[in-house]
C-alpha cells in the first residue's frame, strides 16, 4: 500500500486500539469512553472551525501561507474525528473510500453528485 | 501508488479540472460558479446530516447494515466536499495526509491530539 | 403581552397551524411535510450561514450597515427555525424563555453558564 | 413590556455589562476576551448539540419528558450564545425581533419564507 493509504489504514488502527484504552493517556480513549455524543460534537465543531478557517484564508486577513496551514489543519482535525466515529462504528476509511470509488464506477463522481444534487 | 490514495488524488484531479467549467454538465463547476460560501453551506450541511446518520445508527433505528451503509455515505459527502474547498484554496488531500503524518510523526497522533485537547 | 414577546408567540401560533397544511402553498407546510431531519438540517445550515455571516462582518468585507443587516437575517432565520423545529415536538417559544428565565432565577444566567462551562 | 420580552432584553443588558469584564468571574466576560471565534463555535458546537437532543427526541431513547427539557435547554444553549454575538456586533434580540415582524409584515412570515426557498 502507499504511504498516504497506509497512513489512513495505520490512523484507524491505531484509533481501534484506543478502544477501552485508559482516558487519562490517550484523547481518542477519553473521547471513546466519553460515548458517542462527545464524538458528534466534535464533529460539529470541527466542521465550523473549518468554515471559519476558509472565511479567513477568503477574507485575507492573515499571509496566504499561514492561512492555508490553518485550513489544512482544521480539514486534518475534521477528518481525524471522521475517522474516530468511523471506528465507534466499525468502520474506517476503507469503507468511505470504497463508497467514493463506487459512486466515481458508476457514473463519474461528479455526474453521480451532480444527479443527487437535482 | 494504491488503489485507495490515487482514489484520493483522483477524485481531487476531477474536481480541480471542473474550475472553470459549464455549471449546467458538473455539481462541482456549478459549486466553483456560485463561490466559497455555497461550498461552505454544504460542509455544515454535511456534518450536520453526519451527526444525523450517527444519531440513526446509534439508536437503532433502521437494520444495522443500512444505517453503516447512510453513514458511510454522509462520511463520503463530508470529505467529498472538503476536496472541493481544498482545491478552491489550490489545496489537496496530500496536504491534509501529510499533516495528519507530520503528527503522527511528531509524537504519536493520539498523544499530540490529547495535548492539543488539555 | 409585549409587540416583541406576542410576535414571537404569533410566529409560533402560524408554525403551528401549518401542520398538515399544503406542502404545495406554505415553506413550513413543506418542512413539516418531509419531516423532521429537513427541520434539522436547516438548523445546521443556518447555523453555519450565521457563523460565515458573523466572518465577513468581522473582516469588514462589506460595509458595517449591510453585515449588520445579513448578521441579523441569518440569527433570524436560525430563530424562525428553531421554532418550527420546537413546534415539531409540541414545544414553543415559551419553554426556552422559561428555561433563560429559570436560569437567570437561579443564580444569574452568567454565573450558572459559568458553572457549566467548568 | 411583557416579563418574556423584558428577559430577552436583561438578558442582552447583562450580557452588555461583561464586556471588559473579569473573564475569571464571568463565563460571558471569558467569551469576550477570548474574542468572536470562541463564540462561533460555541454557535456550531450548540447547533449540533440541538440536533442531537432533537434525534433522541426523536427516537424515544429517554423518557418523553426528559427529551422535551434536554431539547428546550440546547435551543436555550443556542438562541443565549446567539446574544452573546449579537452583542458583540453591538446588536441585540430587538434587531432580530425587528426583522421577524418586518418579513410577517411583508406578506406573512411564511409566505416570505416559501419565496425564499423556491
Amino acid at each position: 500500500m502507499s504511504f498516504d493509504a497506509s497512513l489512513l489504514q495505520r490512523l484507524a488502527e491505531v484509533i481501534e486500539s484506543r478502544k477501552g484504552g485508559d482516558p487519562g493517556k490517550s484523547y481518542v480513549a477519553k473521547l471513546f469512553a466519553k460515548g458517542e455524543d462527545a464524538i458528534l460534537k466534535k464533529i460539529a465543531e470541527e466542521a465550523g472551525e473549518t468554515v471559519m478557517a476558509a472565511k479567513d484564508a477568503q477574507h485575507g486577513a492573515k499571509p496566504a501561507d499561514e492561512a492555508a496551514r490553518l485550513l489544512t489543519g482544521e480539514v486534518a482535525d475534521l477528518w481525524f474525528h471522521s475517522l474516530v466515529l468511523l471506528a465507534h462504528h466499525n468502520l474506517g476509511p476503507q469503507d468511505v473510500l470504497a463508497e467514493l470509488a463506487r459512486r466515481e464506477g458508476l457514473s463519474g463522481i461528479d455526474e453521480k453528485a451532480s444527479r443527487k444534487a437535482d
